[in-house]
């Protein structure tokens, strides 16, 4: 297999954005979902980056996304919003559901969105941190097909249910969370099936639900917490009840699975967006420099004896990730390039540039 | 060491309340501080029961907890409060929040309340369960003085930092959520400590940052997740945010220990509790069914084989425990028994009714 090739990261952006177009999204959809696949890129979240562009047009094309939706946002009550994403690309009904929690915390405070009716929306930290640069701490969630058991469960019975926060600081990115409530990504298990490597301890099950560090073997994730897995499955929990019954959308059992045959039927997924104006509650100075405190005191701690790296942030990485590839190009793997040069050959797209 | 013996819940909570009338706390103090430990005493969470009324009294004493405190929540916009609790025992103030929090969602959707000045509240999920008794998701939370390392971390950073969610279910208890985010609460250290026994792999490290299983050496505890301790770091981090930048109050790292000598100084530690209506965003029957669905689903999902129990909702645990203590009486600690006896002797008061 050869290695990732970098690309020029505007290059890149115009070359997905435009696969999108010609691939059957209106210029929202394509716009919104190349904003979060260069996200995902940008800070090396590449599970989430462009690599998804072949998936997103191979549902566009079978209409299991509406690459022209009619996305309607309903205010309700107060600080509340129901946004119906009438089968969309779930990037933009993410970027929408926030955009209006956020207008709406502006004069309220606090502003709650539920989404309904949309599909895959890639890495959530895209969302939270957009609300964050606006200056409001964002949450964002999504259910997702089951994947990860139950402690205690033989199962799959949640997604892997992220849960994205970030969080203002002045003159400096945000403090980014983006987890996923199972112990790994599934992506982690191919992999190391790939490699032929075990994994770590407590991550994933068989068929029968015994643990298992054999990749082969593995069928179902844990949820976060190893030992304190009922926590992980908590978390994952407050995920499906944002997602489902509060949205009245299907649980994460009853979803259609991501990937394989697509029927061409929405999935229908629903998530929550919220965003917390700080400057409702005290001033922005006051806020401000406490932050700023806590974050250089993350950053001051003294690493435990044998630690394999020093205490970070969450989205230090991120940032750090994001500055050298600023320098360098991002990188984009083989298969995906294969991918990417089918697409230039079946849409005339000149394949995005080398760095 | 003899046996727990069992008492009589309504004459165990008569002699609390009591006991806190007597010992300085008014009687709105009283009533929500005893209110909260029965909680805790009623579902299993002994840690935070009646077992803390010795320690509660001391620090009224003392000053460090107002007796008579002025609360006062002042509305902001929108959905928003904010509550000083003048130095007020953590019950009062959070009950007093999450019951703003509601009465904010019942027209806004959604309320939130940040929570100035109070001090140690106890067990987090009392006041999410009053919320979701009351139809509503509720969220509380509180950061604490430090005892939970980052991760890759040596020192004591963040509180042990609890996030506690309800949501109701309609004809049974809530689904309900109370989570320290370290692996486990350092009274576990303490406990194998007295029983001489080793402590679970990961939840712990010595003074050094080293991961250990000896009770003996373990100073600090370790975030939730294990390998993946960043998650539990960052929920920790997420309940600091919400705690010190968003209220004004201090970081983990800067609040005066729970125990320890008090200097009769207010801790004037920070929370936030939040209500999410429902209703506004969803048709009650439609919330109310996918909730029940998905609760039933939990429930009749398959173990894993080789697993020590079989998957249960967050609270099904808590409510088995309420449901055999209601029969059997609330069993307290030979340790609490004998600092009971003597809070008895020296108020005057009746000692409470043996089952």
């Amino acid at each position: 297999m050869s290695e990732p090739q970098r690309y020029e990261f505007s290059s890149l952006q115009a070359f997905v954005e435009s696969a999108l177009l010609v691939g059957g999204a209106d210029a929202p959809s394509a716009r919104a979902a190349t904003r979060a696949m260069m996200h995902g890129s940008r800070i090396g979240v590449d599970s989430h980056g462009v690599r998804l562009l072949p998936y997103y047009l191979s549902v566009i094309a079978s209409g299991e996304i509406n690459g022209h939706p009619q996305v309607v946002v309903e205010r309700g009550p107060g600080s509340t919003a129901v946004l119906d994403a009438d089968g969309a690309i779930g990037h933009l009904a993410c970027y929408r559901a926030m955009e209006e929690a956020v207008d709406i915390a502006k004069t309220q405070g606090i502003g709650a969105v539920t989404i309904k009716r949309m599909s895959h929306m890639g890495a959530a930290g895209a969302y939270a941190l957009w609300a964050a640069e606006q200056g409001h701490i964002g949450l964002l969630t999504a259910n997702s097909d089951a994947a990860v058991r139950l402690h205690d469960g033989r199962d799959a019975f949640h997604g892997t249910s992220p849960i994205a926060i970030g969080a203002p600081a002045p003159g400096q990115r945000p403090w980014l969370m983006d987890m996923a409530t199972s112990a790994v990504p599934f992506n982690r298990v191919l992999l190391y099936r790939s490699l032929g490597i075990t994994l770590p301890a407590g991550v994933a099950v068989d068929e029968t639900g015994r643990p298992t560090t054999n990749a082969e073997a593995a069928r179902v994730l844990s949820p976060v917490g190893g030992e304190q897995g009922y926590k992980g499955a908590a978390l994952a929990g407050l995920v499906e009840i944002l997602s489902a019954p509060l949205t009245g959308m299907a649980l994460s059992t009853e979803l259609m699975p991501m990937y394989g045959q697509t029927t061409g039927a929405p999935r229908d997924m629903g998530g929550f967006a919220m965003a917390i104006n700080p400057d409702a509650f005290i001033g922005p100075q006051t806020y401000g420099a406490i932050m700023t405190r806590y974050l250089a005191n993350i950053r001051a701690a003294p690493p435990a004896e044998g630690a394999t790296g020093k205490p970070m942030a969450p989205g230090d990485r991120e940032w750090a990730v994001e500055d050298e590839r600023k320098l360098n190009g991002v990188p984009v793997d083989p298969v995906s390039i294969a991918a990417f040069q089918e697409l230039s050959a079946k849409f005339g797209l000149t394949m995005p540039a080398k760095v």
